[in-house]
């Protein structure tokens, strides 16, 4: 059993680690922080945890955190984490972060796609880039794991077998993206007005959008550290959770269904939370968020294009749990040397 | 551990009694009948499965059935249950209903609200009401519990305290229910074409509506079996999951806030599966479905309307958990002798 | 041709507003205000608009509009309309307030329902009930017309009829009110914010509705000014237009379906905007807000209960229509002796 | 006034045609058939033209609609459509034909795209492309008109400019599109059921999809007829009308914004129904079909990416308008004369 923390509690990824740890065999929930709400039981902001825990959030002091607990996620916005991060690592607490803080190796690549200046680059070297599928043995060991995006986790999962294969093009690869809007989190804006977000599709961030590094960085792995350049373009749905990211990428040579099937099956097959989706009949044919919501699930598939000489691939997750909460919570497993899976076993609650 | 079996299971019922009972500690799951997809693997119709269970859907074949499972959930259409809980009776399974066709005791409500003879009525005393909240003991060693319906278990438990109080006129209680579309099940049809179904208010069956007898049913016991009459208007709306019964029954004398809350305490703070929903600040003051989806809770609320001298009640449940599937796998429980919740423990999923 | 000015032109009632009367035959759009967007163009907030009007927002200088416009649509929040009402009729202009500050005749009631004293109490006698149905020949003559509010206009149409027989109870008519997103206006809120706002059913102001007190007025006219007592509860649930008021009232005396469709018809046959919907066959028996959207339509219709003695009423909007800018032009299409359904004859967009 | 009929008038489209053309003050609708509805008045199967129209669907006699209408629009399945264009042309009626069947100029890309063999081949070379835009004058002419498919109209409209600045790599444009529900027409099925089309993004025919085939014809024609290789993926989202075609096409020169403005102003500043939207302020910077929604517009954009040398359009149509009626109208409208915007005036509706 390990003392937990949650630094920003309130917000819908808060909630999440919330619910799932509070029902974690292994965690103790000592701390849930939220500075506006300090005092306030956290079922009034999360009311699906009414009778279910008696936890209130708290201020935000890092000193008193740091005492109580031995693990702490952080659940805050990019470029506040890092600092944060750092004190509590300091204090020998095993951070994982949730924020863009920590995901990019090159320091250079912070003022370029978030237009910062990293305040603690030691620690980028140091960080583990919290994917389990590619990163598990450094994770099991880590200090600082840095959480990553949601959209990132859809479209490296999605795409790494095609670029396993070495027959894509990598300096084009297309990831159109649709998102749900709970990935904006609790804050209130014009965009995410209920009569603005129904019944739409609005481009956001159609060129140079922040999770282009980290895609790249970890596609680049896969390609044996070449260099592969993606175009990225979300797009907001009209949807709460889930996430959709579409790759198109060229073929070099013709690939068949059976390579790529063998491929995706040789990186995937005894991972507990990637399915690969490609059925022959039924309406379920390929990957679609609707059927892991609620579940740690990325959900991958692939179509070739025999027409355009593309290969189309598809990764789908829940934004709260495999892109976020949950592999937040999946990275916590690892890191105390619990079966992965502990505490997120939930299949997905469907239809919803 | 026991063997159980699920008759009807290729229906959203049916997948969210498999999605239940696959990671329930004490059930092993022997049969999951689907005529239409015997053969099939259970994922290709509930793809959340998917990488979870080896399951397939076979024929049928009662025999079988009995012979293999002492458990048996029925997840048919009413009036094609009936006869099969009948045969599984007399092999010794014990059956857990999810049709109507055992809820109501009067034989003669059966013509009356549903439009045929019961063909098994001496089955129907024996038949146990299925809401643990106010039939617990008799759940525990029932053989044949019939599992209530969604609206009326949200309808009888957030009018039960009303009622209870003797303060409101008993011949007429309106429940106007708002209903989501997987209550109507997998079948397709005009009304559930998502073009025709999507920002919708559809008053459906607005008068006659049969599960205005079971309510009745249960809400008489409340009163100490005077005779309570409900006004049921359902509507179709624009969400999957979920069901908000509200309740406008008219006060014959005044009733505080205090007054409320002491009988509700009463009834439900014990209850593992009820919650009281009536908070004085914050966005979530009183049950909306949206907060229990993905959860067994039924939570409940009230307003007191001085104006009207009106009692306000509300009754939010996901109509496939409390509702359906959550429900039948508490009373297996009961009926087993474990905590009551056991395998449906799960948090709703917010927000989603 | 008129002149006429849009003041608090850039939420979703001014929108509307711009909408029909850029492409109102007999209407000059002169002014269109807004203190926060002055100098932008109206397409800037009202996107659907762009390509189609050249017109900017201008700030709100009363002197200036009433130099500029023989009428004036006010859509301003509740309590800010009043004393700008004023100071445009003293100079000559005719106004449609669209806020609820002129609705009651009752200077009292607004203390009681609205929490402030009325600023100008002496024009509530002057000021006009904009409903044409009921209200026809003194909107034509009116200085000052008070635009209903949504869940009252809806609530009132299908209401009347019940009324008018005299075989229901006065004292109990229960409004159970289900409403689309776009009511609550273009500010954003936690409310409002999307992902709360999804498939919830959530209850708002469950007693003490402000909109009680008009519907309550306008029904007691129908009551030979008997006193009618509204209980009224109204729904957020997900759609961004739309209206539904399911009336449930008690009869006193038995009643025909004859007998109500006489009574319906003999009301509404002849206006141009109601339609009583009690069809026999197909999908579309009663009414459904979503019949109406993006008409001007109020589509009303009845069930008679024989169980619970009951009459259950159906009234169905668009909110921002008839609820709202379109019944405003109905009304300016009164003042102006026109065809009272000039610019606003647009069929209703389905299915959408 | 012309006499005007429509075949196949029960679904979808032929609500919306008969929506605009009974308003249409050039268009007399004398005709509406559907097998199945005969008898039924209209209104039972499009409830938002009750009371506005007494007209009946009748049986689709050929014989009798040639006799009495001089313009026919078919609102037929693809591969119905064909034959019964044909017997219409030989009776000296016009025809504007919704369904593919006379899209594509060479017939041997009937057995490609859509599986069978053209019955009347020798029809293609006259059948105009019903793109206003692009072949205007040859319309105006026209006997035969064959109207654009919704997914292909959007994304030809908006990728036109790309092509046109000859600077994008025509081997290879991506086309990621998103669609409403109301596309796939009032058939149910199991995959349109609510249940199953909520909260979902669903790839549908992810590569080789019917529409790539008329984008390909009418792109090339723009690449002063060099062969455009489009790589379309279509996914279902949660919304019933709309479409929003994203494209991906890659540099092969640097480009700016100025250069692309002004070939999109060259191509569409004329242009009734269509408007560039590259905002720089305020919400709505790019098209969205969403600001679409009820108008025949479509919206075009585009979004310029240094990082990937990749050029991202945006085409955003109501499918039910300028993807089906109102581009139809449109086209009636050219092939009598009148002004190109005569019924389809019709500002978009919103929010909504």
């Amino acid at each position: 059993m390990k003392t937990v923390g949650i630094v920003g509690a309130s917000g819908y990824t808060g909630g999440e680690l919330l619910r799932i740890l509070i029902n974690h065999p292994e965690a103790d929930v000592k701390v849930a922080t939220s500075r506006e709400n300090a005092g306030e039981p956290v079922f009034r902001l999360h009311p699906q945890l009414r009778k279910l825990t008696e936890l209130k959030f708290v201020e935000p002091d890092l000193e008193r955190v740091a005492e109580s607990c031995e693990f702490v996620f952080l659940a805050l916005p990019h470029g506040v984490s890092a600092p944060v991060a750092k004190k509590l690592l300091e204090r020998g607490v095993r951070v994982i972060d949730l924020s863009a803080d920590f995901r990019l190796k090159n320091k250079d690549d912070y003022p370029k796609w978030y237009g910062w200046e990293h305040p603690c680059p030691e620690l980028l070297q140091e960080a583990v880039f919290g994917l389990p599928e590619f990163h598990r043995d450094e994770i099991r060991k880590a200090k600082l794991v840095a959480n990553p995006g949601c959209i990132a986790t859809a479209s490296i999962l999605s795409l790494a077998p095609a670029i396993k294969t070495g027959a894509v093009e990598k300096d084009r690869v297309v990831v159109d993206a649709k998102i749900g809007s709970s990935g904006a989190g609790i804050g209130v804006s014009e965009a995410s007005h209920h009569p603005e977000h129904s019944n739409l599709v609005r481009a956001y961030k159609p060129s140079m959008h922040r999770h282009t590094a980290e895609i790249e960085q970890e596609l680049s792995l896969k390609a044996n550290s070449e260099k592969v350049t993606v175009a990225l373009t979300p797009h907001a749905v009209d949807m709460v959770r889930g996430i959709m990211a579409t790759g198109h990428s060229f073929l070099t040579r013709e690939v068949t269904n059976q390579e790529m099937w063998k491929v995706c099956r040789e990186m995937y097959q005894n991972e507990p939370f990637v399915r690969i989706v490609k059925d022959h009949k039924g309406l379920h044919l390929l990957p679609d968020p609707k059927n892991v919501i609620g579940s740690n699930f990325c959900d991958v598939g692939f179509e070739i294009d025999p027409h355009a000489k593309r290969l189309v691939t598809f990764g789908a997750i829940d934004n709260m749990l495999k892109g976020a909460a949950g592999q937040a919570v999946q990275n916590f497993n690892l890191m105390i040397s619990v079966d992965e899976r502990t505490g997120i076993r939930f299949t997905g609650v469907r239809p919803v």
